[in-house]
């Protein structure tokens, strides 16, 4: 029996990884990863000819990405009506000393992902998602939550983007110096860059009594961020 | 005698904190100082219509911002002509989980900086970039390197952006509920999150005896990054 073949997204002028293809990767899994390690993107979009780019939480389920927003925001407005838009996250892994200036650099990995982004604006279909917002950081809080109101619904906007192309790129290389630099008398080191969560710190306002939910669990004191939200995801989406 | 004026940034539809306005600062203090704590940025700009969301190092000079790439990448080709662009640093500070979906938030310190980037084609000019480029990291590194030749000065290109608008937004209020849902028994938190430097690994093919210079004591394991960023920036520019 052959093997599946793995599901890739396709490849075209937009999303190939000219420079460095070596780092380049177009497989869902390798994609896929990267989207769900991480709560923060940057997404791009254009208003008038002008380029903006935008922090905001987001998350995926199959090939989608959602994001959310401010039914008042620029940004939500302007995507309504199927706009271009490329979303990307970006870990950075280390900040690279080489022995020539050249040689600098930094370990990352990183996911452009290009699309349509369009309002969701069907009801049960925004609830869903805003559900599932709350849901893939922190599994089955939704439903231990004061329920949602039709008014804080009608103010909240939330996107959708089908993912047409994707790229991941991944650099875990460290020093790389030219052959004949590495005789020479010069410092040379890889620092390592993480990011991680710091000691909980509960609500001063909590009734008496009231324990951390067991579901936080992962959420402790010097774990890396990226591995917490890849287990919550994994928890939340058991399917993938 | 009255204080001088602080400086700050023009402020129209462009980028102008239309929500939440009480988190948005417009002067060259609050910007700069966000700009000068990271060393990663999301750069947009526009190709055929299609929007670019592009990870990437940058650093500072006054109101300038700089970043490079290779002289055969597809964005830096672009923005040789003066194309307009979006560079954006944000900072994760924290996940809140609060009592109702709709409250849940992060704390987060942007930037947004627009303006219309330039390729530096004058050599001198980008020989200095560069130089700056690892400088400000790294404070009097280049000094210490074998130095860039020819050939790499041709291969790599160099993006300066005058900031013409540019807005910061500060969240850091942890858990914010609506007054009648502190009575509920929901347990609400808010996770800080951080960025920090791990032990420095040292090149495997250092020649012997080389020791670490001084200049690096700042990137130890265990610091956030941005405040060894941020010291470091002070290093190479006394002059702000």
């Amino acid at each position: 029996m052959s093997e599946q073949p793995a599901a890739s997204y396709p490849v075209d002028d937009t999303n190939r990884i000219k420079r460095r293809h070596q780092r380049a990767h177009y497989d869902h899994a390798t994609v896929h990863a990267l989207l769900d390690s991480a709560a923060l993107c940057h997404v791009s979009y254009v208003i008038d000819g002008q380029p903006y780019c935008t922090p905001t939480l987001y998350w995926r389920e199959g090939t989608t990405l959602y994001w959310h927003g401010s039914s008042a925001s620029r940004m939500l407005r302007n995507l309504s009506e199927g706009q271009p838009a490329c979303l990307t996250v970006t870990q950075l892994d280390s900040l690279v000393l080489a022995r020539s200036a050249f040689h600098h650099s930094a370990d990352y990995r990183s996911v452009m992902a290009f699309g349509h982004a369009k309002l969701i604006e069907d009801e049960p279909e925004k609830s869903r998602a805003l559900t599932m917002m709350v849901d893939r950081l922190f599994p089955g809080r939704t439903a231990t939550l004061r329920p949602t109101t039709e008014q804080e619904l009608k103010a909240t906007a939330v996107v959708s983007m089908e993912i047409e192309k994707a790229s991941a790129k991944v650099r875990a290389a460290g020093v790389i110096d030219d052959d004949e630099d590495y005789a020479l008398a010069i410092y040379a080191e890889r620092i390592p860059v993480r990011t991680v969560i710091g000691a909980p710190e509960p609500d001063s306002r909590l009734l008496p009594g009231l324990a951390r939910p067991a579901t936080l669990s992962g959420f402790n004191a010097g774990r890396r961020l990226d591995e917490v939200l890849t287990e919550a995801y994994a928890m939340s989406y058991p399917a993938g």
